[in-house]
């Protein structure tokens, strides 16, 4: 392309000064403002324009990235500048609710601006990486208009048009690295009872979990059809095991609350008729809302 | 080797005539023996040797690979026969708890048996195959003398001298598996209500349950020195984004109680001072027996 992709990055926090630098290495100009303006410094060395107000900032880009504590202070950074964003494209990498990117989007909406909410899975040292994933929802002719300026941020994908998605789809995944992360460290406290390391038991976890990967896979199709035919094994199976789970940590010494909190909800499952049926059946108990 | 390895399986239910199988897969002369013999023919067909008794099958291999429902099975099966034991390296590849196979450990001590127990981390059709793991605890000479034969059933990790080590990697192993799934049905469950299937969700765990490998790996450094610094990410910061995941939960009328215990469980971390650290100061709490 003849005219350079310009892009503007709001918010120069940990992860906003990252992003503004991913984008510099990229050979992408770039503005940058920040509340505290000093926090520009190592960008503007690289390169990057500082522009003195959020609303001059917004102006030198089609493309203007927001990345701020919290969709409160997003709001009340853009309520006065919807003039200045008219026609633009906003991209708001903040974490926050659904509901909120709604509203946003909603906002941006009223005011002819281009929205697409975003969620980074990743930490700042991994922006400008393959090791980035980058998540975006809003209209999918936004995204790919920008979609070659974004890649120097990390691997994008555009989950859909609901803006909805880049914030649930961020707690659903966190809610993974949660789920792994704690089940890794109640075998490890169990495993250290026995006299094994932690880092022992990190690489048979780590390559087991690649396993789990296609069980994922397989259950993942289970739920798309609500058919759950036990070709590995069945929930009964599982609750006897998760018995022996429940026992060993028992027995020595570890907590034991989260086998027993997933062994009450398999009980649930099974009660409701699906002991014959895979894992893959525990998806309704998950639909379910808490009583 | 000039003398051919032979074996002996003991239990044909699923799981044993898969590894009864693998062995005359891999050209290992392979006597068999089930409570109801009839699960022998296919096996026979293939070439293997139906026992007429336990003890006759006991005495036609050097190294005895038993698999039965459970610990009770193979103590009732194995207390007759221990004269036709000695001498012999016996293999429980029977699922049970660490005291189970301690309490065996020793019973085969008193009669000259050297005894390794087994976890195999596969269902039966991966038997065989690199996608089985086994693991397997007890004296290093046994393992090192029918490595070869028993790799047959797929890659065999020997886990440490220690009997107990089987069945504890394997519930904890196991642990890691639910933690997986749950939280992947959680998170299926959720962005369900946004109307995105199941099997797309699962890529994007999948790839993303790939990154967690390598918080683990670094959280597990972490553990083994007691000492948590936050180089990604604060347990405050967890649990601002907890709050999050409970919150799109509840808003979406799917269930919290997964995600509320592991905030509960944070809470207690960060009330034990532990906010500033990083998520493997979490390790505390799993070390601490249930009240
Ligand atoms: N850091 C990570 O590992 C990570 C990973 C994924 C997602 N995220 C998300 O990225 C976002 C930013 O995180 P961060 O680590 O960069 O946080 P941070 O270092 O605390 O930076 C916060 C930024 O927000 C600005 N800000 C706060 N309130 C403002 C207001 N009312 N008006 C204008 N500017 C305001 C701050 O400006 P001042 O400099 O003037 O205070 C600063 O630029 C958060 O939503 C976070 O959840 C972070
Ligand atoms: N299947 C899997 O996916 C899987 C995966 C990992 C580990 N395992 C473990 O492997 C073991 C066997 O599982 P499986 O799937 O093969 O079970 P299974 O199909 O139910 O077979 C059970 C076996 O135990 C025998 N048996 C039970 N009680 C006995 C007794 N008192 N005396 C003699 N034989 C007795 C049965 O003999 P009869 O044929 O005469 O009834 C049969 O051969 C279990 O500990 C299981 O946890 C299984």
């Amino acid at each position: 392309m003849d005219t350079p992709k310009t892009v503007t990055v709001l918010g120069l926090g940990l992860m906003g000064q990252a992003l503004a630098a991913a984008f510099l290495a990229s050979g992408t100009p770039t503005t940058v403002w920040n509340r505290t303006p000093s926090k520009a410094a190592p960008l503007t060395a690289d390169g990057a324009v500082l522009a003195p107000t959020a609303a001059r900032a917004v102006t030198a880009a089609p493309l203007v990235v927001v990345c701020l504590t919290d969709h409160d202070a997003v709001r009340e950074l853009l309520a006065p500048l919807a003039d200045s964003l008219r026609g633009r494209t906003l991209v708001n990498l903040t974490s926050g609710h659904s509901d909120g990117a709604r509203a946003l989007a909603r906002w941006a909406g009223e005011h002819d601006i281009a929205y697409l909410d975003g969620a980074i899975m990743a930490i700042p040292t991994a922006i400008g990486t393959e090791h980035a994933s980058l998540l975006y929802a809003g209209p999918q002719d936004a995204f790919d208009a920008h979609h070659a300026t974004l890649a120097a941020l990390g691997p994008a994908t555009h989950l859909g048009t609901d803006h909805a998605l880049a914030s649930l789809y961020d707690v659903a995944l966190l809610g993974v690295m949660w789920g792994a992360l704690n089940s890794f460290l109640h075998g490890a406290a169990l495993l250290e009872t026995a006299g094994v390391k932690a880092t022992a038991f990190a690489p048979l976890a780590n390559a087991w979990a690649g396993s789990v990967t296609e069980f994922v896979t397989a259950y993942a199709e289970q739920i798309d059809t609500g058919t759950y035919p036990a070709h590995d094994a069945t929930l009964d199976t599982h609750r006897a095991t998760l018995d022996h789970l429940v026992h060993e940590s028992e027995a020595t010494g570890v907590n034991a609350e989260l086998p027993r909190f997933v062994r009450a909800l398999t009980d649930r499952a099974i009660a409701a008729g699906h002991g014959a049926d895979s894992y893959a059946a525990m998806i309704e108990q998950f639909r379910k809302p808490t009583t």
